[in-house]
């Protein structure tokens, strides 16, 4: 897992550099371990602006403006595809440098509710992608996470890895796939 | 040095448990992996708010607040006790359920400049420290880190680690040892 981590992160920050893009991050259940795996390449301060590390929801409404009706029980809840998309638009809008925003929230357990028990959601939007563009290019991801410890702390750190991998894999797909407008 | 990661972690998420008070973090060079190792014991969602990454100097001002004369060149510059209380209070101001803050921020290399390189900056601040009370509590460490890898990567892997260490370390100890008012 370690080493698939470490190619996903390089190869996310060849990109960045290629093609001189800045990059924010939003996190939620990964608790900022994306961004301290992308921050173990030097050179990477050019690209990477920061994360908004948002752990709880009154810290995703603070800090980037998720709206309160998605994220009550009522709404969609923060395990979903539509907080993962607001989160990534408040990190932009908070980040005058960056030009694309991942974002990604879930829920590791123990104890979550079955329907949500290792459920992660990625949302991938780029400044061009704002209304008057009709959200083009934007990307979600919803993963269903693999790792089932039976120790909780083993649990989170195995959920928490696996959902850092995949968020930097599809990313790594994005910047290469992707032509900027 | 895993262990040592986990054991100081386990014991700020018992702290914090403890006393019932919630932390929000600023992280410059360990770029998210505080909280990411916090966000690994389960139940932790209750008492860490979340973690400011904020890798790059504009990053630092639009989030937090610190001040472009603490940044700059002719001032203190990034890696400075000054920076690390700025980033912990700009933290607490923006986070309204933090009742404690720790700033971290350092250089870690490839080419720092010399009398910067491995230096790193660690302020925790409670929100009693205020005006008012004079910035009593306030804790400030300077760190130099002892890993000294020829390979980039690797070197940049072992300061995030020992740093991230060190600051739960002495998260672990203040609140062992803190009054709050």
């Amino acid at each position: 897992m370690k080493h698939s981590h470490d190619e996903s992160a390089r190869r996310v920050a060849d990109e960045l550099a290629r093609r001189g893009l800045r990059l924010v991050l939003a996190e939620s259940c990964t608790g900022g371990l994306i961004s301290a795996t992308l921050a173990q390449n030097p050179g990477i301060s050019e690209f990477l602006c920061g994360s908004a590390v948002v752990y709880r929801n009154a810290t995703k409404t603070a800090w980037l403006g998720v709206p309160a009706d998605i994220l009550e029980d009522s709404g969609y809840g923060p395990v979903s595809a539509q907080c993962a998309e607001a989160m990534a638009r408040g990190a932009l809008a908070r980040t005058p440098e960056a030009m694309l925003a991942l974002a990604i929230t879930g829920h590791f357990g123990p104890n979550a509710p079955t329907e949500l028990d290792g459920v992660v959601h990625i949302a991938i939007v780029p400044r061009s992608a704002d209304a008057s563009h009709g959200g083009k290019d934007v990307m979600h991801h919803r993963l269903l996470l693999t790792s089932n410890s039976s120790d909780p702390v083993q649990l989170r750190r195995e959920r928490q890895s696996e959902a850092a991998n995949e968020a930097l894999r599809r990313l790594g797909q994005y910047l290469g796939a992707w032509t900027p407008e």
